[in-house]
């Protein structure tokens, strides 16, 4: 009685293409842009509609304050995790030696902000090197959470420069971030397409982003797959970087290795391209794909990382999008899409 | 290559349960009820997750003053439209003479206040009467546009007794309302389960309203048909109402005539029931499917609509979970499901 295969993903495809083109068709591919920061209220009516939006004149005093010589002071002998990679795709599909494509994690190495720095602005040729922990180098989970007692960072030093919340995204969603990051990198590196639980308040403090953005809607052109894990190793201080396979869990993720190539897009994609200078503000709502690229000598961000809340649909729409209703169709609930990976990012 | 229609029903059937099922687990059937209005930003947030809430405290005028002879003296010889039905069902589903189901609507009476009322206190056994235009009786959109000429409405007189707009959903939303309408009825009439493109904040004024809500993912479950237009009609002032069919389109509507029967459910079904005494008011949201009784011997109620906003994801997430994209699973665009009926309520 149930469908082969072939049909079942054409049923689904097509149901997929009808709900991402009258998306497109109601909201199109524009952006707002507010020329100052929300109000909570405000804010409050952008989360209901979930649209990407450029806010100007958020100021944070990192913005005046973080020069190098300002961030070597500051931080001192205190190490920080930097994420070492060959081209600058740290968290990426890369294939390695065997021909075979891996979901590959970069090595990280400790150092101080001064050697990283230097690292970073004399060698344009070697390993990339990107300050990208996304774990709250800044302020952690623990910092927000009165039940832990580990609120520390390796950026602790900078706290004085950012807040530890932004008061018209805490008010308008109730709760407190999740985790607040900073990203520090040069032009060669770069964050492939990927969507996070998460609504996002990014910053830029010095340099340019430079955001391709698909609506949670196109999940389906960004051709989620499962991933053999690899991370990057070397194996003395002066070896070459090699990808290493690992025995994790192999990881879902999208196969559009650059989104901004067209030709590797189906036509039923619609890419919104933003570019952020130092200063401006990007609200990205949650379940949004971003591919982020940045240019300038050195690119310096911070965002904010509120947790999607489990309640109400989002979060069974976000999951339906992203195929995970799909394997449910030929009717075996068991029968989980991709059940066996690891959901990363 | 396409699937037949029992496989593609079958799939659908699949992808629908899945999805409800994933809702159902994460919120479960309960409510929240606050003791006192919420403000705008708490609102906001409510609007967000998108389910009902019982808001106790909400003062109208109304509630105080709205004796029988209150508003006979008030609304005076102005005339208000009455829906007749010999059972209380109006805009529902009835079987006609010919043995056929139709979507009937009631006949429509003009009568004062007092006519109204002196029929509905003392006529327990015969045609059952329910003011429930629905028009903005109270508030017509035109009262809300600038652009408007006639803002003008039946139930003009009782205006000093309720706002037009509740503050705090007009600043959570950032919009006026669409509509406010006054029903009055008395226990013989219900309204049949239907789902609205609008916010609602629904209040009691007079006597008990019972609630039977369904999230907009348990639409597969009320089973949508396109049914035949019939309307009410009576030949002479005194003849018997009769079930008429109209040259009208096929209106789609949930077969579901009693959705309190759990027998006539599928067991995915998760019925809410909320029972709303005067004072009370319920946050309905867009979407959400709603079967409404009342008891008392005449209970009057006042709703404000809020139109659903056509930004964002929630239309194109309402429409699919309506079934809107089904047909498009074989593969052919322009074949819509009930592309010919008219939608309703
Ligand atoms: O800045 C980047 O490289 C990536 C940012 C990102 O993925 C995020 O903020 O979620
Ligand atoms: O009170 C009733 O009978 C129905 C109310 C309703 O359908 C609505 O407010 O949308």
């Amino acid at each position: 009685m149930l469908s082969s295969q072939p049909e079942l993903d054409a049923c689904y495809s097509n149901m997929m293409r009808w709900i991402s083109d009258e998306y497109h068709g109601l909201n199109g591919s524009q952006y707002e842009v507010l020329e100052t920061p929300p109000s909570p209220l405000e804010f409050a009516r952008l989360v209901q509609i979930s649209r990407p939006v450029l806010i100007k004149g958020y100021k944070v005093p990192a913005q005046t304050l973080w020069s190098n010589n300002y961030l070597i002071e500051c931080m001192g002998d205190q190490k920080i995790s930097v994420a070492v990679t060959p081209d600058g795709r740290a968290d990426a599909i890369t294939a390695g030696q065997d021909g075979r494509e891996y979901f590959t994690e970069p090595h990280v190495q400790q150092m101080t902000m001064a050697e990283f720095l230097l690292k970073i602005s004399s060698d344009k040729k070697g390993d990339v090197l990107y300050v990208q922990t996304q774990n709250g180098n800044l302020y952690p989970s623990g910092y927000f959470d009165p039940s832990s007692r580990d609120g520390s960072s390796e950026c602790e030093k900078l706290r004085r420069d950012a807040p530890s919340e932004i008061s018209w995204c805490s008010e308008a969603l109730g709760r407190s971030p999740e985790a607040v990051n900073v990203w520090v990198g040069d032009s060669r590196s770069m964050t492939s397409v990927h969507s996070d639980p998460f609504e996002n308040i990014y910053t830029v403090v010095r340099g340019t982003k430079h955001f391709t953005l698909f609506p949670p809607t196109e999940a389906w052109c960004l051709k989620e797959r499962s991933y053999p894990h690899a991370t990057y190793t070397c194996d003395t201080p002066i070896s070459p970087l090699k990808l290493s396979p690992t025995n994790y869990p192999p990881v879902r993720w999208s196969s559009i290795i650059n989104p901004d190539d067209s030709t590797t897009l189906p036509s039923g994609a619609h890419p919104i391209h933003i570019t952020l200078h130092a200063g401006d503000t990007l609200y990205l709502p949650v379940g949004w794909w971003h591919y982020v690229r940045q240019s300038g000598d050195i690119t310096i961000a911070l965002n904010w990382w509120y947790d999607l809340q489990m309640r109400g649909a989002q979060w069974v729409w976000l999951s339906f999008l992203r195929g995970m209703g799909k394997d449910v169709m030929s009717g075996n609930p068991a029968q989980m899409n991709n059940a066996d990976t690891t959901e990363k990012g």
